[in-house]
């Protein structure tokens, strides 16, 4: 009953509800324009050419609890177009969520309402700002509701400008595979980017055998037309098998005769004063009915689901010695976790028999998430699926995740609302043959510069499988690294691995050096200990498996230990790995760090030939040990 | 009369052109497959899927110096889907460049026939091997052309599986608007992706309808036909207005019984002994010619072009105190640039009134290259121009090159030969209200991350101007980060500004600190600097305008004069940005640091405020200093 409320509410009177969302979009409008101009900065063109279609998607068709953004089963509205950020704000005043007089401190330093929207608002699943990106949101958001078994709907709001990034295209084709028919897309189709028309002008022929052609339902709508786009939106909900993009034709700065469908005005607030004056009074002059608000139904009823919410996985089942890739257990243990919690889902960009994210979806294929070789997408719906409650783990080679480097920028934004733990697989020289494409010796400074963002990097299988573990309990985004080869497992099954810890696998009173290393170069350090001993040299050896957070306090007490000096050793660029967190972590207590790195573009070789072509073999770690002796005395 | 010579090539008998082409495409599998399981590694079955077409654009249809890959004028050959690497080099070892002995040291260290194709070799233009990024490199290669005036055409393989990345879509949508019909491209619909069918599988009409969607002319063929092949490419040669995309239906592992059509056999070699001889044999029997090779036609007529090669431009013409922002002035010297230097040519993603490029863009309309809000295709066709001997500079708002950073990493591989000039503007928190979205805090990390990077980072206008030129000076890559608000102009019109170099601002012998800083934070050290003169102490203020390579002599110097000690300030994530430069170059030397940078995801609010809220500003250099003071009595 409560699913059928949005038909009555559309079908009701048309002829009462059109002039009520006339005037919401004029008061949308108006908000836009004000809230901009007392700022002195913002988008008013790009909120008022929208206007419409928000008003009407808001207050003529979703379904939702305006006294409670979060409701699971509400219908969501992603604003990928997020500098119209205003737009936005006014709609959740409009609809009671916010004070009106609130809008006036947008973009002040101690107001949410900021210049693009961020998930610090109830009411923002997703920061967006960045182009291209909501829209990919919308996929994972729309994918949540079939997780959940949930009615809701999601409508997204895209620029035409934004139509040129790839990402866009990326989201097409998932809305086509996953047969998305609870998504419905807007373009805004003003015409006008931020320094010149668009390339497609309002060819909307041209959008729509974009869209088509990508296998979606697509319809043009005259975007100022509330009584053509209430229709377009009945239509979308009635389309099954694909998703809709309703492509509006509109005029940018609509409704402001100062800023109507002229170049120019983008990213610029009307000045206060008589220009202000003069838009906010032919703004008035349009509003053609009272004030009184058209019912918005409530979300639709919520399906019972008894989610599994599991965190422990049996301990792992190796033997001391065994040799097992990180990237094998990474994937038996993600498989695992989806048995004993349903809110673990997986996506992958094809190489899911090379990430090990196959177990995953031989076990759990109804929550995992092929997005083919696109991973602006891939991420991008992971940022969505977080955003509504899943633990999603979108995996790829690591060096690929770079591919989507400014949708974990901006997923970032959410902070701890941002519960994704990415997994790179085929992380440094260590893959070998390949070749540098292949390689990623760039992926932890990625991570890192995520302020909130945990970095993991395990070297054998027990680690790797715990850490996926730890990953998955923690609240907020994560990043696990794994390898290529097959490394020895060194840990007992029983052994403990925290976010921030890290194991001293070698340790005496005459250590003359303090060298820590992660993944691979554990065991080049391990070969250096042997070495070493040989010659009664003895080294401390730490496995830093946690590189953000990084264990301040064992390797400071270890440095001050070794003469204020610490070795480092990462199958990584220098920049921002494991050297560049040390280096900061210990700093302020004088210790200073030699980092043994990458320090080249790589080339194609067996693995062990490039650790030793590109100075992070054992070799190198005595050699750089010497060194140190040889200052020291 | 060399102009037409390729009709003349191409029309000839092609009853015996056919087999010809038969014959090699049958040797490039061999030796594929033969490389391939030498190596024990490799693509094989991606090779025997693009051999005909490879066959049949090198062999029927380009026109190209056999013994100069890296003629001005040759046709030109990208292979976007990278992992067919040893059919690349079979091809070019058939066209006798390359001895077919070599082939056999396929991905050994030493050889520079890596596991995909990356510039170290004469005849790869761009290094490929993440999918989706050869096309967009064709598209610069392509506008290169055009550039030079040069009659040359520009062939691009892709896989269908590549297709899936967006980085494919702003690609096509680029030839539409460049309207490059000197471009064709060969999708290899093989059908079958790395762990997977692919999403469209071989339903060709589903590609067509794409790139036919994007505007360009598209021709579906069966892959295998060589009359077919020749048919389309020179459909394509005639086609005007518009790239071309020839869909070839495939079949992967194309002959080859073991795993022609099969599932289950990317990127796997055939492993030596009974399976390879029964491969080869079958391969041996479908060789149905002599080894007579068609003739390849020469290269265009190469257009005399005298092209400006200036390096200079007039000196910056500020007076002391002028308020000016980096990125104006960064817009004035690349279009002074523009004047001197036709090789300069300007790429932006519709920001162009942000970045200031539209300066250049008004001076020198032919050599702009408008992408519109796609930041993939913009560096990509940087990469491509810069292979050909343009260069480039692509900008747009310094967080958005992060849309491109596996671009950027790709290009790095190409070393110096990839002389591209990247502009970042509104660098950091001093942009202000527009919020963290367009705020670019982890910039210098991704760029400092490709090893032959330079990275400048200019505080005022005489300096952003002098380090333009610079950059274009520079072989290879550099990084120019500019900032959005206006700044005071310190610098005299006739200083000096060298990369690797730094200024000192501020000395004494009575320094007690010493601050290293770049662009705003530059400024924020100077007032430090005055508070701080007001009580009688002393500190040394440097700006370290390039800050990869970082002046370590002129750092260590002051650290070592301010008890081993330094501070940095930095409008950016601590991780990867000039603390850790400069953190890396004084720790030999037993010089810590301690670092001011922005901790935390920022939120909109005024420059001046954000500076304070996010800790490095005057005040918190003062505090740092007043806590060094503490720490060293």
């Amino acid at each position: 009953m409560v699913d059928s409320a949005p038909e009555v509410a559309v079908s009701a009177d048309r002829t009462t509800l059109i002039p009520k969302l006339q005037t919401i979009a004029t008061r949308l409008r108006i908000e836009s324009v004000r809230a901009t101009s007392e700022a002195g900065s913002g988008h008013p063109s790009s909120c008022c050419s929208a206007a419409d279609a928000v008003a009407a998607v808001f207050f003529g068709q979703m379904r939702f609890d305006p006294q409670n953004p979060q409701n699971q089963d509400n219908d969501r509205f992603v604003l990928s177009k997020g500098h119209a950020a205003p737009l936005l704000y006014a709609a959740w005043a409009e609809a009671g969520f916010l004070s009106k007089s609130d809008l006036l401190s947008l973009r002040n330093l101690d107001c949410d309402l900021e210049g693009h929207p961020t998930p610090r608002l109830p009411f923002v699943d997703v920061a967006t700002g960045s182009l291209g990106q909501g829209v990919c949101a919308a996929i994972g958001i729309a994918l949540n509701a079939r997780r959940l078994g949930s009615g809701y709907r999601t409508y997204v709001l895209m620029g035409d400008g934004e139509s040129a990034e790839g990402s866009v295209w990326e989201a097409a084709q998932a809305g086509q595979y996953f047969r998305l028919d609870n998504l419905c897309g807007i373009t805004d189709v003003n015409g006008l980017g931020q320094s010149r028309k668009t390339q497609l002008g309002h060819d909307m022929e041209a959008y729509a055998r974009r869209w088509k052609a990508f296998g979606w339902h697509a319809i043009i709508v005259d975007g100022h037309d509330h009584g053509a786009l209430l229709e377009a939106l009945d239509e979308a909900q009635k389309t099954t098998g694909c998703p809709t993009m309703i492509l509006a034709h509109t005029l940018k700065g609509k409704g402001v005769p100062l800023m109507e469908g002229k170049d120019g005005w983008h990213g610029k607030a009307i000045p206060k004063g008589a220009k202000l004056e003069s838009a906010l009074e032919s703004l008035e002059k349009q509003i053609v009915s009272g004030t009184d608000m058209p019912t918005i139904p409530p979300p639709p009823v919520r399906v019972a689901s008894d989610v599994l919410q599991g965190t422990e996985i049996p301990d792992p089942a190796y033997e001391l010695g065994d040799q097992v890739a990180t990237r094998t257990a990474y994937g038996a243990a993600l498989a695992a976790l989806g048995s004993v919690n349903s809110r673990v889902v997986a996506l992958d960009a094809d190489v899911g028999n090379s990430t090990f994210s196959e177990v995953f979806e031989s076990k759990h294929p109804d929550r995992f998430y092929q997005t083919y070789i696109a991973e602006q997408v891939m991420v991008g719906a992971a940022v969505g699926l977080a955003s509504r409650g899943a633990i999603p783990f979108p995996s790829t080679f690591a060096c690929f995740l770079t591919r989507a480097s400014d949708f974990i920028r901006m997923a970032g934004i959410g902070g701890i609302k941002a519960n994704i733990k990415f997994a790179g697989s085929h992380a440094g020289v260590s893959i070998g043959e390949d070749g540098p494409s292949q390689m990623a010796l760039e992926d932890l400074a990625m991570m890192r510069s995520v302020p909130t963002c945990v970095v993991l990097y395990p070297c054998d299988g027990v680690s790797a499988e715990r850490l996926v573990v730890a990953a998955a309990a923690h609240e907020g985004m994560v990043y696990i690294r794994t390898s290529r080869p097959k490394t020895e497992v060194i840990y007992d099954n029983a052994a403990h691995f925290a976010i921030g810890g890290s194991k001293v696998l070698r340790e005496s009173n005459e250590d003359v050096a303090t060298i820590v290393a992660a993944g691979v170069t554990v065991y080049e350090s391990l070969r250096a200990y042997e070495e070493l001993q040989k010659e009664g040299v003895s080294i401390r050896v730490i496995d830093a498996y946690s590189v953000q957070p990084i264990d301040e306090k064992t390797i400071v007490h270890a440095g001050l230990q070794t003469k204020n000096k610490v070795i480092t050793v990462e199958d990584h660029y220098p920049v921002g790995g494991l050297g560049d967190a040390v280096s900061e972590a210990v700093a302020p207590h004088g210790v200073t760090v030699t980092r043994l790195a990458v320090r080249e573009v790589p080339r194609s070789g067996k693995p062990e030939e490039l650790l030793s072509r590109f100075r992070i073999s054992t070799a190198h770690i005595i050699s750089a040990v010497r060194a140190q002796i040889q200052s020291d005395s």
